[in-house]
């Protein structure tokens, strides 16, 4: 995740990862709309002060805590394939999108179509975070020499993302297995 | 767009368009969760009486809404290759989208996700209806020739929703032409 905006706070990580935690857990329980930071200080036994000594706004604390739910779900990957990589990269965001965390996230990005601040720090620390990973995983496909001319990363991790959070918007009915073929062969094949 | 669900009403084809369109305008301007069905009586200039004669609640209402605004974005399109096709789908999208439509599709989706009526309608009404007509593209592509063997529609279909949201969630900075390639290619090698 990225550091909490120092605004002249004392370090804490601690503290840091309490006040994350405890975003998380009203994001899941109470949505972006609900959540409040006097809740959030409340829940990890904190203080309103405490937050805004680390985050300007709710949208920056939420953008940090979006950030760290995203990097569970980024972890590397290096399979030796492209599409040993995209496989794991999408069971890797399933795992991390379980327990609320999904519906957490997928409320934020509703919330954000009425809320321009929450639309810029996501695009940011969500969608850019998504687009560096798949940038390395395309270098890794290069580096082995598979086909990955052609590719715009950016609309790449935009599909691969939406693969991801699929199973929050229509169920469990699309098998990985078709959105690795499809995303493969996008990329071995995009630059023909 | 489906019929509203017959509940015994007389057939008022104009009241039920009046209705639709208050939907639409009050969705735009509050969102899903600020939209009531005495707001959309009222906009409307009717009743919620007239409202529950033709929807068995503000779930189905709005289902019914979605669907004429995903009806608008999923014109028939027949340009005789595969990537003409999508290239217009996804024009026909980003033209309904816009004047906040497709900010009032994405605060559906959001609420979906800790509303689980909410959730099925959507499902079968919005997403449902863009993979009809992804079949019929795929199945008019390979008439022709085209190669679509391996192709999962119901992930292509995704994958295709998401393209045409994705300036609403990550701005105008991915050409939709940089979509085409990759869904054209994701089809055309999905079955190697």
């Amino acid at each position: 995740m990225s550091e909490p905006r120092a605004l002249g706070r004392p370090a804490d990580p601690a503290l840091d990862d309490a006040l994350i935690a405890a975003a998380i857990a009203e994001l899941i329980e109470l949505g972006y709309a609900g959540l409040t930071t006097a809740g959030v200080a409340r829940r990890a036994g904190s203080s309103t002060a405490a937050i805004y000594r680390r985050w300007r706004s709710k949208q920056e604390l939420v953008a940090d805590t979006a950030a760290r739910l995203v990097d569970d779900a980024l972890a590397p990957v290096d399979t030796g394939t492209l599409a040993g990589d995209l496989a794991e990269l999408l069971a890797h965001k399933h795992a991390a999108m379980a327990g609320g965390v999904g519906t957490a996230l997928l409320t934020l990005i509703g919330a954000s179509s009425h809320d321009e601040e929450l639309a810029a720090v996501l695009r940011a620390e969500v969608f850019g975070r998504t687009r560096a990973r798949v940038e390395q995983v395309l270098a890794q496909a290069a580096a082995r020499g598979e086909r990955v001319a052609g590719v715009d990363a950016t609309a790449f991790a935009m599909l691969l993302t939406m693969a991801g959070l699929s199973p929050l918007i229509v169920g469990d009915g699309i098998p990985d297995a078709a959105y690795v073929r499809l995303l493969t062969a996008a990329v071995h094949h995009a630059g023909e």
